[in-house]
Parts: structure tokens; C-alpha cells; sequence
């Protein structure tokens, strides 16, 4: 038996063929991620992953990266993976993730790999595994699951949900 | 029945009387919550309240504050809920948390209020409320469950963990 | 401030005022509550609790209940808990749920109370706190978090979701 | 990049070259698995899966698998695949899980499918993948992230844990 083999994401087939201007679109208004210094690493059907460098601002006690920020762009790459086979019009929220933070986030770098595990009309589920990369290294540091609901964009930016 | 009768905080007895001093010297050096401007409004044996006005460089896709900055409150104010009772010497991380988003993170500000469900030697659990405030409104809008590990401190700050 | 306050079940208006009768027909088709000896101990609109005896066909390895008959009776609680505000011809269905295990599932009987965190058209998320009972003495030893989906009743018993 | 590259389990030496007698002695004591008609189907160091007939007795309200029984079989296959590595003389307990149920839980029989994600000397981060096997498909229809702790063993078995 090979794991994960039902939910690889190159089986999936993107609704919208505009799915990566999409996404590069709506990462950019995520403010968060610039302030984290975030890069769209890599994008596929079902799949996206997010680096960003390490920075002090962002550090618990120690000086390890927060896992609030781990978790961030964890977040983000497991809500842009479900986004990249959402229909036009929609966009993406998270309904609630879980993290299990595995070792300090001590690294040059982090990249947080996210993949949709089953896409749904309503919700997708979604995993993300986060690195630390140091050189040539990268060590597995967090793991997240994650429910995402799509839903039809907003009919006004300066509107709001209610 | 009274729910959270088991869990009240207020019958926790803190193992260091100076929980407070330690809490806010720990709180002092996590640059995260410099960053997001955090400052403690609370704190008892068992209960850690963090506040943070919403700022415009920590956001989502549509201008709320994204997921990761909510659970970065929640996780700080969890963690250092379990601080409250840890024996001094000790330090805490998080081993894993997870987060329901029950509404847009949209208000002036944001009141993470963090407690004691259970401490041990070893593994404190601990739940926390995110609630938005506008005005003297208050709405909850984030659940968190989380799982903090007690440790010694390490014992050289310019070491870290291995 | 008072923890919770947002989030007391008292001020839920159930859209079915037949409330009970739906929770507690759906309850007797869910088979594995009758082999759990599940009784409703308590229901009111976004609160439901089940009790059962502890029996030793449902034990982990040292004889106490298993994680899993914990969470079975924690999950039918939240869903429950759920659906007390349900409109009619709808269904409920847990898309995910977190639980931490507090203490060991040890005692003559356990008591899951479940209520409703926050309700929403599509997604209600519940919190569920389980206690171990022997005698007079009540023991917290699991909490849950749990997103559920409410959808249109099946059309046919005997066809099933697709 | 190969995801779950860093946490291909058999990379993972086992502690105790006695694991899978371990395993097999333990869960011959978990009365649940007997119950559900669990059987061990694959063992490996850091890798178990456990495999058990669809029964009507443990059903929700529209006859499929209760999400209860879902998690008991895939908090029992990540609590084994994380005792294959842990040294003699230990016990595990599963400190907290988290399970998106992805698809319903109908199926003849039903595969879980635990891997480690990260060993540790306290505490073990595992994954894992339940499907629903009907003839020769299979379906994937819930993730679990699951921490365990590993404990000495309690020193009488009739005395159990304080």
C-alpha cells in the first residue's frame, strides 16, 4: 500500500484555468504575508507552497519563530491549495486548522508545502507540512490540517461580510 | 450541571509565586507580540488575557486579520496561561493547538483571553476565546484548544534546544 | 470579564420547535449510541448531554474506556448540540472534530456536554466537555471542539449521500 | 520537492526489535478493537494499519460508520505506529487527536493507515489515513493528527494510573 496515494494532488483538475493569477492576486492583498516576507514558492492543481525568510520580529521567546507565524503561512499555502480548484468568483476562508508543532522553528528559512487532500463544492480539507531549510537542509518542524470554505466573492470590497 | 465547573482557573494555585514577573518577562522577549503590539490585560493562576489593536499589516485577503495573527494572539495567551502554574526554571512551548474561526477577525481590536482546563507535570491543556472589539462591543470570534509541554529552561540562551 | 459570555447556550432561539423529538429520533438510529448504552440526559437549545455506563467491551489496553468510545459519545453530543437549532428537513454532520484527552476514562459512568459555540446557516461549531462519574464525584477528562455541517434531510433512506 | 519526504517511515529504527509482539500483546488488550473486529494488517517500524469490517452496530443516523468509529480505528493505528518505535517497558496514550472526516464512512470494510511523523522520547507526532474498501476500491474518507505520549508502564495492572 502507498500512502497518500488517494489524495495526490496531480489528480485534480483545476475549475478556473486562471487558477495562478488568482491566487497571485489575492496573496497579494494578504498583508500578512508581505509584512512576513512571504514568496509563492511553487503552484500546481492542489498545491501550494510558501517561502519566507527568517526574521527576528517575529520570534517567541527563545528566538525560534513564533508558532503563530508558522502558522501563517501554513494557513495561507493550505487556503491558497484549495483556492487553486475553486470556481471563478469565489473566493477562499479557513474554517479552523490544527497544527502539531514538531521541533523549534530554527532555520534560515521556512516553506510551508499545503495540498488539498479532498476538494468539496463546500469545504475542502486540506494538509500542509511546514520546513525549517538551513543551507542544504530541511527539517519537517510542523504539520497542519485544515477545513477551508469556499464561497462567492464578496460583492463589495469595502463592504464586509455580515 | 454547571459546565466549566472542573475548569474554573480560580482554584489553581500557581507553584511560583512570581508568575506574574515571569510571564511578563517571557511575553517581553516573543518579538511577534511586539510586533502585533500585544499587551497583557489580565493575568491570574491560570488566565492570561492579551490585547492587540488591529493594524492594516496583518491581514487577509479582504482587510481582517488573518488566521495566523488571530491564532498568534490565542497560542501567546494559551501558553502563558500555562506559564501562570509552572514551577520556576521551567519553560513553556507549544506542542500543538487547534483553532475554529467562528467569524471575520473585524473590530478595532482583538481580547484573546487564554485558561487552564487541565495542568500537569509534563502536558498542560489549555482553552482560549478570541473576541473582536468595536466600541463596547464584544463578539467571539476564534476557539482554540491547545497542548503546552513544560520543560526546564535550556540552559544557555545563545544555545537553544537540541 | 466573564469567559463564555458570548457563548451561552441560553440565548439560542431553536428554528424547529420540535426540537427534541428530531434530536431524539435521529439519536435512536445511531446504532452505535445504543451499543454505548447511551441515554440524552439533557437537551435544550444548543445544549445537549449524554451519559453512558462504562463497560468493559469499549477499553483501551489497561481497562479504561478507549479514546475513541470518548470521542464517539463527545461527537454525537456536539452534533446534537448542533441540531437542537436546526430548521427543519435538515441533517447534521460532523465535518471535523479536535479532542484532548485529559486524564484516563476511568469511572462508573461518563457524562459528554455538548453546546453551541457559534450557529451558522452552513457550519455550527460546538465545544464538549466530557466527565468521568464515580459516586458523587465528577472528573473532567476529555474536551472536544467540533465543526458540524447542517444539509438538506436525504431524500431517500435507503440512497445515501453522493 | 517530494512531500513527506522527511517523514518516510522507514527511515525510523525501532527501540525495541520486540515491537511487533508489543503491538500485537497490547492490542489484543484493547477490548474496543475487539469489539469492531479490528484486525493488524500491516506493521512496520513507525507504521500500522488496522483493518475492520463494516457493522451495523456502530453506525450514525443514516447507517454509515459513526464518526466515533472512525476515530477509534485511526487513534488506535497512529498509537501503535507510535509504540513500534518506543523502547521497552512503555505504554503510549494518545494525549489529543484531530480528524476531518472527508467523505462518508460507507464501505464493507474500512482501513487505517497510522505513520509517524516525528518520534520523540515524550512525545510522538502521528498521521493518519482512513479509507472505506469496497471490492477493489477504496476511498479515502478521514485524516487524523494525533499526539502520543509514551509512559513507563504502570507498575500493577490492576492498579492503573493516579
Amino acid at each position: 500500500m502507498t500512502p497518500q496515494a488517494d489524495s495526490n494532488p496531480t489528480q485534480w483538475k483545476p475549475a478556473n484555468p486562471a487558477y495562478e493569477a488568482v491566487v497571485r492576486e489575492s496573496l497579494g492583498r494578504q498583508t500578512l504575508m508581505g509584512t512576513l516576507g512571504v514568496r509563492l514558492a511553487r503552484i500546481a492543481p492542489g498545491a501550494v507552497e510558501l517561502a519566507a525568510p527568517y526574521s527576528p520580529e517575529f520570534a517567541q521567546q527563545n528566538g525560534y519563530w513564533h508558532a503563530g507565524a508558522v502558522a501563517s503561512l501554513a494557513d495561507s499555502a493550505n487556503g491558497y491549495a484549495a483556492f487553486t480548484l475553486a470556481p471563478e468568483g469565489t473566493d477562499v476562508l479557513a474554517v479552523e486548522f490544527k497544527i502539531n508543532l514538531l521541533a523549534p522553528a530554527r532555520g534560515e528559512s521556512f516553506l510551508a508545502a499545503g495540498r488539498v487532500l479532498r476538494p468539496g463544492r463546500t469545504l475542502t480539507a486540506c494538509f500542509a507540512e511546514v520546513f525549517a531549510v538551513t543551507g542544504n537542509e530541511r527539517a519537517l518542524i510542523a504539520t497542519m490540517l485544515s477545513t477551508i470554505i469556499i464561497r462567492p466573492v464578496e460583492p463589495s470590497p469595502s463592504g464586509g461580510r455580515s
